[in-house]
C-alpha cells in the first residue's frame, strides 16, 4: 500500500525478501505509527524474534515472515550434505513455530513450503533452497491475491455516503498488503466511492488508534477515531451503516469467529440494531478442527496493557493534531494499586454475522461448512 | 467514606464546609489515584472555577460544592443593606451556575437554599447567612442520607460470590459520600457480603481505572480493572452476575437513563445475558421534563480525551503494580494525523434496564413516573 515518507508516496509490502543479503525486509510496526522504520533482519533467529516481539504481526504478515524466515534459514545453510542440511531445516523450523506458539499462520505458511519441497524428493541441498525461497515468495504473494480478492467481494457493500465500523488493526499492516477488513474499503476508494470510516481504539492494545487510523491516513480515507464505548451509542443514532471487521481464527464447521476483545460486542450492537456486520477472513485463519468456539483457547494477556497505555508526551492544547513525535513511552493511566483481568479475544457466534468475506465470495456463517472443498482447493 | 493516608485510616467527605475560613473544602479529584490532596477555596469565586475545572465531579458532589458556595458567597458579603445583598446573591448564584452549564445538580442545591431563605421573609442579611449555610449543610446530609438509602435497597440485589460489573465512577467521589452505584457494594460489604467488581477502564476518560478502582481499593474490596471491549466475554462466559451502574439524567417519565458513554453497551449486552442491569440514582438526577430520551442533548467533548490519555510515566515490567508517582502528563495514544469523534453520553432504554435503585426502593424504570409524588417529596 501507499506510503508517504518525507512527503513522497512510496509502495511498500509489509514483509519482502532481499535475496542479496539473504534478509526478511520488514516495517517496524511496534513504532507506528510515532515512526515509520524499515527493518531488515540477518539470520532466521532475528527473523524470530521479530514475530515474538510484534515488530511484526497479523495473520498474512507473520505468515510471510515465517515464510521467508524458513527459506531465509535454508540459505543460510553451508554445505552440501542433504542429511546435515534436513536436521538444519528442521531446527529453523521449529525455531520459528515456537515464536509465537498459539498462531496457526507461521505454522500454514511453513507446511505449505515443507509441501512444495516433498514435491521433488532427491532435491540437493542448493535445489531446496532456491524451491523454498520460490514457495515462500508464492505464499506472499497469494497473500496478496486473497487480500484482492476479498477487495472485489466486499467492495460491493459499500456504497457512497456510508459509514462504516471497524475494530482493531485487520489492515494492510496484518497482511502482506491490502489487509482483510480493510480490503473492501481501499477496493472501493479505488472505485471512486466515498465513505468515513469510524476506527475503534480498540483498547487495550489499542490497534484500531494507532495503525487502522493510521493506514486509513496513508490512503487518504476519511476517518475518526472512537472510543470503544462510543459504538452503542453511535448505532443508537443512526451513524453507522455497516460493521467490517478481521479474524483470528474462524471455524468452518460451526461459523463461529474468534476476533479481538470487544468484536462480539461490537456484533451484538450490530445485530440489536440491524446493522449489517460482515468478518473478512483470509482462508488461513480457517480452522476446520474445532467442533465449538468454546473449545477456543482465549489468551489471557498482561495486566500491564490494561493498566497503562504506549504513547508519545505532548500538549494536547498547545501542539494540536499533530504529535512532536517524541520517546514512546508507557504510562499508568489507573490506579497503581488496582490489578486488572485481560482476556485477548472473544468469540462471535455466527447468528450475529451477516456475512463472512473470503477470498472466493461472501457466505453466511454456516455456509462455509458446505464451501469447504472450494475453500481448502483456494488456500493451498 | 475511609481513605489510608501514611498508612493510617481516615473517614473523609468529599464535600465539606469550614466555616472558620468560609472555605469550600475538596479533594484535588484530577489527581487521583496518584495522589490524595485537599483543597480549600477561598471564596465563590474560586469554588465556581473548582466546579468547572473539575476538581470536584459527580452529580451529589457539584451539588454540595455549589450549595456550599452559595452560602461561601452569602457569608463573604459584608454589611446590612439587604437590597445590595439580594443583587450579590444573584450574582454568586449565576456565577456557580456557569461554572457547569448543562448540569442540573448545582441549580437544583442551589434552589434548595433559595427555597429555605424564602420561607423567612424579612431576614436580616446575617440571618439570611446562616440560614444558607444551614440549608447547605442540610442538602450535604440529605445526600449522604439518599446514598445511604440506595444502599440499603441495593445490598439486596448482592449475594456472596458475585460477580458485579460498574461502569465509570459513581462512587463516594462523585457524592458527598457512599456515591450511588457504590452504595450497595459498600453496604452489602458492611454486611459482611463477599464478592468481586470488575471496574469498566470507561475509555475516553478512565473514571472507572482511576476514580472507582481507587475506591474499591480504599474500602478493601476485591476488583478487577477491564477494558471496556472485555465485559461482552465476560458475560457470555458467565463471569458476572449484576450490573450496577450510576445515571447523569434519568427521564421520570420514560424511564430512559442518561450516563457516562458506553452504559448503553453494557446494558444490550446484559439484556442479550440475562443479566440483572440496574441504575443507582439520587433523586436530583431525575429530570421530570423532558418527554423523550431523544431530546437528551449529548455532549460532544474534546477530541483529545480519545486521542491521548493522562497518567503516570513508569516502566511496567520493572516496578510492578506500584506506580512512583511521577509527574502526571499527556501521551498521545493514537494515530497523530487522524481526529477522532468524541460523544460524552449515550441514553439507555427502559427495557434494557431491570430496575432503578433509588432512596426510596427499587422500580422497575416505567413505574417512576407513578412514583412521582413520593421521588419529589423525598428529593425536598
Amino acid at each position: 500500500m501507499i506510503v508517504t515518507i518525507r512527503g513522497r508516496r512510496r509502495h511498500f509490502r509489509t514483509v519482502t525478501f532481499d535475496t542479496a543479503r539473504n534478509a526478511v525486509v520488514l516495517i517496524e510496526q511496534r513504532l507506528l505509527p510515532h515512526k515509520f522504520e524499515i527493518i531488515a533482519t540477518r539470520n532466521f533467529k532475528e527473523t524470530a524474534r521479530a514475530i515474538r516481539d510484534m515488530v511484526v504481526r497479523g495473520a498474512g504478515a507473520i505468515g510471510a515472515t515465517a515464510a521467508y524466515g524458513l527459506a531465509q534459514g535454508f540459505r543460510s545453510f553451508r554445505g552440501t550434505d542433504v542429511q546435515k542440511f534436513s536436521a538444519h531445516a528442521e531446527m529453523v523450523y521449529q525455531t520459528l513455530k515456537a515464536a509465537r506458539p498459539t498462531a496457526v499462520d507461521p505454522v500454514n505458511a511453513m507446511n505449505q513450503i515443507r509441501t512444495a519441497l516433498n514435491a521433488s524428493p532427491g532435491a540437493t541441498v542448493a535445489e531446496q533452497q532456491s524451491l523454498a525461497l520460490a514457495a515462500a515468495e508464492e505464499f506472499a504473494n497469494e497473500d496478496v491475491q486473497h487480500c484482492e480478492a476479498i477487495g472485489r467481494h466486499g467492495a460491493k457493500l459499500l456504497r457512497n455516503g456510508m459509514n462504516v465500523l471497524t475494530h482493531c488493526n485487520a489492515g494492510w499492516l496484518a497482511f502482506v498488503d491490502i489487509g482483510s477488513a480493510t480490503a473492501p474499503m481501499y477496493a472501493a476508494q479505488a472505485q471512486g466511492k466515498r465513505f468515513h470510516v469510524f476506527c475503534d481504539e480498540t483498547r487495550p492494545r489499542s490497534q484500531g488508534a494507532t495503525l487502522t487510523a493510521w493506514e486509513l491516513a496513508q490512503q487518504k480515507i476519511p476517518h475518526q477515531i472512537i472510543a470503544d464505548n462510543a459504538a452503542g451509542h453511535l448505532m443508537q443514532r443512526g451513524k453507522i451503516d455497516l460493521v467490517i471487521v478481521g479474524s483470528d481464527r474462524t471455524l468452518g464447521r460451526t461459523g463461529e469467529v474468534a476476533n479481538k476483545i470487544g468484536t462480539y460486542t461490537k456484533a451484538v450492537l450490530a445485530k440489536r440494531h440491524n446493522i449489517p456486520f460482515y468478518v473478512a477472513i483470509p482462508l488461513s485463519t480457517i480452522d476446520w478442527k474445532l467442533r465449538s468456539g468454546a473449545e477456543i483457547p482465549i489468551e489471557e494477556r498482561d495486566e500491564s496493557e490494561v493498566l497503562g497505555a504506549w504513547g508519545t508526551a505532548e500538549n494536547p492544547k498547545a501542539e494540536g493534531r499533530r504529535s512532536k513525535s517524541g520517546r514512546r513511552l508507557y504510562v499508568r493511566i489507573s490506579n497503581p494499586t488496582s490489578g486488572a483481568c485481560n482476556p485477548g479475544f472473544d468469540v462471535t457466534p455466527p447468528e450475529l454475522i451477516t456475512g463472512i468475506i473470503t477470498p472466493i465470495g461472501i457466505f453466511k456463517p454456516r455456509e462455509l461448512r458446505a464451501q469447504r472443498r472450494e475453500l481448502c482447493a483456494s488456500a493451498r
